[in-house]
């Protein structure tokens, strides 16, 4: 949700800030702008250039960033949350002297009450954003000095933000600030860095540092200071990452959505791995000992998006295979609806980002109730990762496509590895089937591979459904969980509306919405559902529906009564879901493409959630 | 799920089934069939008459079964689950001689084992049912004797099944037989009756006797008998109803859709007023102690369709007015899924018809696990309520229209009813507080009407909305709750593909979706959520959604970003969802008016779900 990105050094800063903005388009891309502070003939001063929509628009407006002279700046790529997109309404801002810049990423929750009261000290609006209001409340309260500024404006805003602030006084100097929205700070000794993400930053420098909430940081050619609220100079350290600046580049795959698709055999190769020491699944990471996994009474999983539906498959295998019952919650109902979690709770956040605001907010919150919180989260050093107490990391690398696919998968895996300990340790699990399960584990990335080695009918198939308008997704127990990432999948890169069902739910009203032509895909994957899962088709088949069946190699009943339908290879009933979702995320690529839409970056969608 | 009717006796047998059909429409309308013993100039002989499409059909074919001479016979209202809606597949099946006339309600699980088994033996199917087994069954095991006949075909289907069967060899004579699907015997001095619902005879007489899974019974002119599965006699007793004939008359309402909405205030106060005494919450028929109470660990709610709902709801209010952690399943998948209940785990289980094939089974499951079960269901007297522990009715009178109003109102007044007695008894909701909210409970119905007195405005909102396309109702807490069911009631009376969602979670995949026209329907009722849920309508308005705002009086708020905004009157938090519901129903009822739907009789639908 927006990118930003700043740099001041030796370079030229306008190339520098389209090139980062470009790796944080995933973040948002409704529209961008950079300013940079331009040395001209009557003393420096800061130019302002947007565009709406794609950065490709901005970067025809100024050559790539090279028409623009000057090596301080600040960038945004915007995901629109106050205000339409419009070249009014991106960032950066001014104040009304054109002399402070600012570029947001996060929600000013208090945002009205503020401009009103801007309002009455005489401070026009021209833009609908909640952004305006800190560029305005910084020139109201800067009488020289930035860092008091700075201060003054966080006692008054409520919300989540990054920032990224130039002044004209200062036109070496960018400052930034942060609130539950990310941020990190890089250096190099050809000058120094702010942005949303590290990929922005990759090409240039490794070493970089987390920046904590309200570290309000000054940065200039050769030299990072960071302060507290009472303008106190603190200390930070900083780190070097390991990711390869190569892994977010397309490599020769249409669209990183298909490139992700295919490393999944890799990726959860690369999270499971490790993992399995001599047969035995060990996960020191967890620091729990035997006696705190069977203390454990309940687990609260909580999570958004494509990480909830890895939380609805988690419910269904942990509850089986380790017998500890499970609640899965949405981030942004269990912040806040008060939860009551017993003694002894284990909380699970899932996120990719490790950024989400709602899962870091839900965090937050059990934490605050007094529970262990495990996270498994894909990107080292981000904030749920810090503040949990332990982590599961998942060796899924950077992922880029807004349609979450290789993450959904090494999430899944994890859950699996925590289901075996568990399970296993609580003595649910017996050592034969322990060594059976385990051993399966390990044959899952060649069998992921197998599917996507046929993924030519997948995307005939897909060529034919590519004209549908509305599309059901169902199934029973598990095959519900998978159902719910297929619909997801479909819906959010090429805008049919999809939506998943529980398979016996269905007739308890949307079944009114079947007539001839409607595509029902029935995902039935578990053998002691598979004859209701048919007979809930049949009901939709003899309503009309084209029917698209999903089941395992054997299950060769399903074609009595679908249209068409696709097989997965056999594996333990738990774990199908890793099979079976595969198809899907491929049939979704497919019809995408098919309609001719941009598969890595939907309208409307932006990786990393970081507002509520 | 299809409806039964059979009548022996001394008048015309047809015209009594048409009319008694004409009340189980409900049950399903996508054909209709009787099967009458015609006396015939050879002997008797079973006549068959059958059409497609709703009753009216049927009713014409046989001037409204004027044309149709005997004096016993059986009749069916079908709803499609095993073949296409088609005159081939509408019931009554006869077997191969035409001697035998089956109808039947409910599916035979294991019907494609038998038809090959039966085609061996030389039987040939001319329908796509699995009912047709059943009549080819009872042909290859009658020898002269039906009540043999009908043990051996007992003992070899699987499934659920009410059954009403005729043999030419004993042409005054009805066979019936149930398991797991609704069956009633009504007795008169003009002839007996069978039937699937109390409303389809109710005309005739009011002494029923409710049959019990497995009871075969035995019924002519004069005489009933009942009978175990080794054709033993057993005694059965008949009760009286109390309901009055016309309820289930549409007193002038263009729709019982229409005529069930304004009945709720009365039906809501007669759910309430009878459980206040004194200004405290008294609830005898819970037969649970203070010290039961208290001893609470958990609720397992566990429901389908609107019902399912209500236990959303009741999540939020339960939680937080009796602070018991509360769990909430469809029944379909929780009857499959293995559940882990803790000890002192209270089950609830809601159905208005009391007969929901999946929420029954649900309560058996949970009882097998030596759990209590407490039912909340309307119809006195169903499986549910008379296999539950205890039952909490709603006073809500017959329902027929398919989309329920006035069940699912009476159904969240009896949780609130529950939350104050709970709360109180836990002593988490303090004395004053309490009385605050009997008060307010009390002044439900008369809100709940001003809010009827003004359906002018949604009647107009419904028309401007009429052709919309996709629709998403949001909100946060419990009015994400509301949002389901206002989605829920729109989609099976209008066929608009619309959904509900956590209004948090939009942006994690579906705001794709969300184009120019899209409407959104934004429900803020909670103080706490109302400006983030301000914040996700800005959201979806900055990418060209219509917004429809439903908030209290007061929220003005609301208008600067919603297009039209409902409000409804100010109560206690935890009350609004009584008050939200109302404007959502109204709605979708207008909505379906104004594309020209049969509001009643919705596509594809029935009510009282009793096949899974």
């Amino acid at each position: 949700m927006c990118g930003i990105v700043g740099y001041t050094g030796v370079m030229e800063t306008a190339p520098i800030l389209i090139e980062g903005l470009s790796r944080l388009e995933y973040r948002g891309y409704d529209s961008a702008g950079i300013a940079v502070v331009s040395p001209g003939n009557g003393g420096p001063a800061i130019e302002i250039i947007k565009a709406r929509g794609r950065l490709q628009a901005l970067r025809e407006m100024t050559d790539n960033g090279r028409a623009v002279r000057g090596t301080c700046g600040i960038g945004h790529t915007r995901w629109a949350t106050h205000g339409e997109p419009s070249v009014v309404n991106a960032h950066p801002h001014f104040s009304k002297d054109k002399k402070i810049a600012v570029v947001h990423n996060g929600i000013i929750e208090n945002y009205k009450d503020l401009k009103e009261w801007l309002g009455k000290k005489g401070f026009e609006f021209i833009s609908e954003t909640d952004t305006e209001v800190v560029a305005h409340l910084l020139d109201y309260y800067y009488k020289g000095n930035p860092l008091e500024a700075i201060c003054k404006m966080l006692g008054r805003v409520r919300g989540s933000y990054a920032l990224g602030i130039l002044f004209q006084d200062f036109p070496d100097k960018i400052y930034a600030v942060r609130k539950d929205s990310p941020l990190i700070i890089g250096t190099s000794d050809q000058g120094n860095f702010i942005a949303s993400d590290v990929p922005a930053i990759l090409k240039y420098t490794k070493t970089v540092c987390y920046v904590d909430d309200m570290d309000i940081v000054e940065l200039s050619t050769d030299h990072i200071r960071f302060f507290n609220t009472d303008q106190e100079e603190i200390q930070k350290e900083f780190k070097t990452v390991q990711w390869d600046a190569k892994a977010a580049e397309k490599e020769g795959f249409e669209h990183f959505m298909l490139k992700e698709i295919y490393e999944q055999p890799k990726a959860v190769a690369d999270t499971i791995s490790p993992r399995i020491k001599d047969g035995n699944v060990v996960l020191d990471e967890l620091e729990m000992t035997e006696e705190d996994i069977k203390k454990i009474s309940r687990i609260q999983m909580v999570a958004c998006g494509s990480a909830y539906h890895v939380c609805m498959c988690g419910k269904y295998i942990l509850e089986q295979m380790a017998k500890i019952p499970v609640d899965v919650d949405l981030a942004s109902e269990f912040r806040y609806r008060q939860p009551i979690l017993g003694d002894n709770t284990l909380v699970i956040v899932i996120s990719q980002s490790g950024e989400t605001a709602d899962s870091l907010a839900a965090l937050r919150e059990a934490k605050k109730l007094g529970h262990k919180v495990l996270a498994i989260v894909n990107v080292v050093g981000s904030s749920i990762a810090r503040e949990a107490d332990s982590v599961l990391y998942t060796w899924a690398g950077p992922e880029i496509s807004v349609a979450t696919t290789k993450a959904y998968s090494t999430q899944l895996a994890a859950i699996y590895l925590i289901a075996l300990l568990f399970g296993r340790t609580r003595e649910v699990i017996n050592q034969e089937d322990y060594k059976k399960y385990v051993a399966e584990l390990g044959r899952l990335p060649e069998k992921i591979q197998r599917i996507l080695d046929e993924k030519e009918r997948i995307q005939w198939l897909a060529n034919k459904f590519s004209h549908a308008k509305d599309v059901f997704f169902i199934g029973r127990g598990l095959d519900y969980a998978i159902s719910m990432e297929g619909s997801l999948k479909l819906k959010e890169i090429s805008y049919i509306h999809s939506e998943a069902y529980a398979a016996g739910e269905l007739k308890h009203g949307t079944i009114s919405l079947i007539e001839n032509g409607v595509l029902v895909i029935g995902v039935a994957t578990q053998p002691e559902l598979f004859e209701k899962e048919i007979s809930n088709l049949v009901e939709v088949r003899s309503r009309g529906a084209s029917v698209l069946g999903l089941t395992l190699y054997g299950n060769y009943a399903m074609e009595d009564i679908a249209d068409f339908t696709i097989y997965v290879p056999k594996t333990e009933d738990y774990f199908t879901t890793s099979l079976a979702v595969i198809p899907l995320q491929l049939l979704a690529y497919y019809i995408s493409v098919a309609r001719g839409l941009d598969v890595d970056k939907p309208r409307n969608l932006a990786k990393s959630v970081t507002v509520e």
